[in-house]
């Protein structure tokens, strides 16, 4: 059993709930702070469970009793710790007298806010000074036509790698405003593998080559990148579904963007990292907001952006640096990983996944059942233990488990436990 | 003194606290349900406040002792009520065991918010069924570019009516897609008037006439619409600053958008509500995320909204309905509008608003010093006395309260009281 005191002001490693293990009976205490010159308020919160829980994880997340794990392709499940804070502070953001919800984009509050959140995913991804940071809107659809209205003229082409759905999505959107080349296709495989480098046929026209490091629907993701052969060097790649979940070298690549709701916080806001240098020469008919320049001239704040959920990611970003950084959270991923891939395969044949081993994504593991029959069964045992969001995406059916870097291992760990049981039950 | 007690499933009106007038003792409950098959959680919180506080006013919503009076144009102060609900529910929604910010918007919990949501907007505003309601990203600005994306082709014209700045922003976007004509513009009178719309010339050929309905920085809002005069006789609004501040007739309009973060939420959603008959012939330049068929056959799901943000909004039509609608929202906005706009006229010119009678906006109430070199000392002093972001809009300088719809008459009472007192020192 453990006591557990938290602020709203405390650093999350310093807050012993991340030592919890085993057992979840919880006393947390929020102190709202009082605003300067008002009334000192406390709030005093006291949960009691009824029942103690053994979790077979030692692991710093670990499942508290009202909550599911979540295996949703996103938005998605979000860290605990995350969450405990952002509630203690909605009310009232650090005493300030009003909440995150409430602060004109303007002020002196939340311009600490985004300014800190920029700070912090710099230092998570050390992310080269030559490089703008926008928080934007629309998600990475509203950059599949972005990319190319600011990166080239109707006239120019540009290379697309399509290994899944959102590549494929992001070149349709493309043709309206250049000329697209597709240099290789999975389709024809059901988007189960990446080529091998080497034996692409770049254009050396292209004004930039395009992939999406990670297909969240098809469970595909690049270990490694392409070199862009083409006359600008410029490599661009949607990372919506495995952003912040492992170090990635920045300058390597022209544009990055990506959706937050996966592994870096709630939906509403899509981040965007650009070189400086491609920034400035968007086609004419490209609506304002829209442009990486207006963007990044007024540091994200040209018109309203989405403040609670840039508030949410900065947490996020605070959060995974006191985890100790990229490094620690890819190992945390690949352990992950493994455990559900080992279980996958060590099933002779009762379950199966379709993607070629060495291109098997950290965050999207898709698997079928040999008896197909009794997908809908696995679905729903699951769901009555308090895993859900298994199903498979509607376009490709199956299973689908969701293991972004907020889904503890314990998390895994049960649903590897099901699965065998389920199997044993069903062999 | 009185003591309350909460669940987050009771109505906003059943709540005791929106009764509470002078003294803010409370003691709320929070009873998180426990999610099905997770052990049963419950979260006692209690507040307490070391002195009582009396306010002139004996309205249902009073200053909080913990909060400010927040006179921001927007992202803007929200109701307490939605705000301590949404605190309520932000590690678990409803017992689901999961947050809102991290629910698949493809799943039946977040279906059912952003349903009630629609149909409680629906509701409020008595949209007709012929109508799609939006819930959209990138704010009005987006949509001063998706507006003539959708309705007309590059060699259309279209009519702007320019009372402000905003409206001044929508037809410079606008020129790069259709051949726009200004056929009024407030500019030369700074933006203090709205013209007698039968005097005013429209061309016979537009697609539609643009008007921004609330100018925020200027303070200049319509009391009625003109007529299109056009061929499509479409009438197109940026509401985003007045929305849901009172009741329209949405049948006048072709497309009502705006913003949410002034009077129904956070920011980071933009709601559109479109005539069903006006969608479908975006421009084939346009990118997906700004073609509202995509969103109207897709329920604006097509790709992931700002669901947290929604949410919100859901929460804030919930309160406005059980308040009873925009009718009583109005006569509370036209009471405390009233008091502020006779204070500023009642003080021998002390302080002056510059913008025509007639058309003062409920919304947004600049107001200048006549010794102009007292006004950062007004912002200042107001600020120690928990009354917060009074400055003007950068462009125009002097002061402006925004008093938006969760704007407490307390808020607007003790502005006045100071008001007087900082002219009894300075006159």
């Amino acid at each position: 059993m453990s006591s557990i005191t938290s602020s709203p002001n405390s650093l999350f490693l310093k807050n012993p709930i991340l030592k919890t293990n085993n057992n979840f009976t919880q006393s947390p205490t929020f102190k709202l702070a009082s605003p300067t010159k008002a009334r000192p308020v406390s709030i005093t919160c006291s949960s009691s469970v009824s029942q103690t829980q053994t979790h077979p994880s030692t692991q710093i997340h670990a499942q508290q009793p009202d909550r599911v794990f979540n295996f949703a392709a996103g938005p998605a499940t979000l860290p605990e710790k995350v969450l405990l804070k952002a509630q203690s502070e909605l009310y009232n953001w650090r005493g300030c007298g009003m909440s995150v919800t409430e602060m004109s984009h303007r002020g002196k509050e939340f311009k600490s806010i985004i300014e800190k959140a920029e700070s912090d995913l710099r230092t998570l991804l050390n992310i080269p000074g030559e490089y703008s940071v926008l928080f934007l809107q629309g998600g990475a659809t509203t950059q599949f036509a972005a990319v190319p209205l600011n990166l080239c003229t109707p006239d120019d082409s540009v290379d697309y790698l399509v290994t899944g759905s959102w590549g494929d999505k992001a070149v349709k959107e493309a043709q309206k405003y250049c000329k697209t080349n597709v240099i290789w296709s999975g389709k024809a495989e059901k988007y189960t593998k990446i080529p091998a480098f080497e034996g692409l046929e770049q254009n050396p026209d292209a004004k930039y080559l395009h992939i999406c490091a990670n297909e969240t629907i098809h469970g595909v993701e690049f270990k490694d990148y392409p070199t862009a052969k083409n006359k600008t060097g410029i490599l661009v790649a949607d990372m919506s579904s495995n952003f912040c979940s492992k170090p990635v070298d920045v300058s390597k690549f022209g544009v990055i963007y990506a959706g937050a709701q996966k592994n870096v916080g709630p939906s509403g806001v899509t981040i965007v990292i650009v070189r400086k240098d491609l920034i400035g020469n968007a086609q004419t008919t490209t609506p304002i907001m829209l442009d990486y320049k207006i963007h990044s001239e007024n540091n994200s704040l040209y018109n309203t952006p989405p403040c609670y959920c840039i508030y949410m990611c900065g947490l996020v970003f605070e959060y995974l640096l006191e985890l100790g950084g990229l490094k620690e959270v890819e190992k945390m991923n690949e352990n992950k990983a493994k455990l559900l891939y080992d279980a996958i395969d060590g099933s002779n044949g009762f379950y199966r996944c379709p993607v070629e081993k060495s291109v098997r994504s950290l965050m999207n593991v898709p698997f079928t059942l040999e008896k197909s029959e009794l997908e809908g069964e696995f679905v729903k045992e699951a769901a009555k233990e308090n895993m859900v969001q298994l199903k498979g995406h509607r376009s490709v059916g199956g299973m689908r488990a969701s293991i972004y870097n907020a889904m503890p291992l314990a998390g895994v760990e049960k649903l590897v436990l099901f699965m065998k049981d389920f199997q044993a039950k069903h062999a």
